[in-house]
């Protein structure tokens, strides 16, 4: 397999299917492919997931931008999400034989298309940022579609990367940009006691001192009458879930609670898996050449 | 991908490489992919690895057989493994999507025409065995070469599957059959004792009531000056690497010691990794489509 990109696009619309299968549509008749496509009514959004070589996945994402600016008005949009375009935010990230900076580079080569093409105001983001202030989308997408209609051609710390200094009438504004994999990452107690879970999350977050590059929420399941503890591993390479799984065994002993079970939530780079496999099992090094099904679909040397 | 077999046939020829890329260049002509070839000259021995669909699995592994029935005459062979024949032994071995009922219909297939058109007499083994007094390599090899020349045609016991019930005058007689997986995997202490392995080893290996479908050896490594515990897992699924590195473990700290590393010899399937990884992380089950790279490389739905 050569290189892979993946593309991440989210769509100000999750509810009307109709509208959502027709951004689908065009994105797949851009060559790459569509791995899932998930709706959210209550953030009236939809995620759509690409994948395949970067040209292909790059005139994905652009016909997906199109499409949607075609159908998408934000002055009639409302959902709990916060947004500023009808292709609100469009993450590149790589995945097997991809670098970052293949990424950067399709979001900049994107960026300028929607612009150009699309009249559409783009910010780059994450990894693309150019600058330290647009790293974090919820700064870029400050005040929103409305808020942003009215400073982007007045403050200057708001002028786009690329297109015009003015936002689109119907579609708003997009944030363009680069990021590592997301794994979804959730860990079940044997207890229904959220605040156990609660006070494990809060000293494994990042953000309060604990493993880098993760992100954590105590939450109850009620289905389950379990606590959960629901993570972002925003770099696995970083944090691991084997890691991320043994700091909560160790925690949750000390609240005289176990662990019963994890899952993903949503799909998992195999390297992530093979990382896994090869902490738990104290290898130094795996390789994919190592797999017996890697040589099978190796071309022939 | 489809269903894959894997093919790993043993031939006496373990220090005339010429003899060797003979054989495998008829495996690789037979539409089958050469994964691996190993020469050990003091075993004067060869071990080929051929993976793919069952059809060109079975035609690489015919044609291996009748190079090597050509190229090497056992009257002349000497070395350290026991041996019976040009090809020796000829296991398939089940990989993804693959039953192991595929592979004793293989080896049931690939025995007759062994038999019919190269007039070697073939003993069906492992899982093909059509009794218990075959299932074990060891005891359908016994005598070897020249003893099982003289037995063949007296002993009822001897009388092979397929093929004459006389040797082979030169490629003697080869054992064909079907087994699971083999993961070689070893795990290093952080001290040069190795009588500390030999106990450890004593206590996991199946045949001493220790772990299920689990082989092992204590060894001394001088090159690292550590010792190792040398495995041979015969079926991951029963004791996967996890389940056996986690007793080593345990063990190890009992005798004041503990492991600093592991490593696979050879190739790993994916799904013994997948396995491990879903283990580690306690998650109930992880599939193949869970991962981003089965749903790009998956045909379109």
């Amino acid at each position: 397999m050569s290189a892979v990109i993946e593309c991440v696009p989210n769509f100000s619309e999750g509810r009307d299917r109709k509208v959502v299968d027709a951004i689908v549509a065009a994105a797949a008749a851009g060559g790459g492919k569509v791995l899932d496509v998930e709706l959210d009514a209550n953030h009236n959004r939809s995620v759509v997931t690409i994948a395949g070589p970067a040209d292909a996945v790059l005139e994905s994402a652009f016909r997906s931008v199109r499409k949607a600016a075609d159908l998408i008005d934000l002055n009639l949009h409302h959902g709990e999400h916060p947004r500023m375009g009808a292709a609100d935010v469009v993450p590149f990230v790589p995945l097997a034989g991809a670098s970052m900076a293949d990424c950067v580079s399709l979001a900049e080569r994107l960026g300028k298309r929607i612009g150009d093409e699309l009249g559409i105001p783009v910010f780059l983001y994450g990894e693309a940022a150019r600058t330290p202030a647009r790293r974090n989308l919820a700064d870029v997408r400050k005040g929103q579609f409305e808020g942003l209609r009215e400073a982007i051609g007045r403050d200057p710390a708001r002028k786009p990367d690329f297109g015009p200094e003015r936002i689109h009438p119907t579609a708003g504004a997009t944030a363009v940009g680069a990021r590592f994999f997301l794994l979804a990452f959730n860990v079940y107690l044997d207890t229904p006691d959220v605040s156990i879970a609660k006070k494990i999350a809060a000293s494994i977050r990042e953000s309060s001192g604990g493993l880098k590059a993760v992100r954590a929420l105590g939450l109850y399941m009620a289905d389950r009458n379990q606590a959960q503890i629901s993570m972002n591993l925003v770099d696995y390479r970083i944090t691991s879930p084997a890691a991320a799984l043994e700091a909560i065994s160790m925690m949750a002993a000390e609240h005289g609670a176990s662990v019963t079970e994890s899952e993903f939530v949503g799909l998992v780079p195999r390297d992530a898996i093979l990382k896994t496999a090869a902490e738990s099992l104290r290898i130094k090094e795996f390789r994919e050449d190592c797999l017996i099904e890697t040589r099978i679909e190796a071309p022939p040397s």
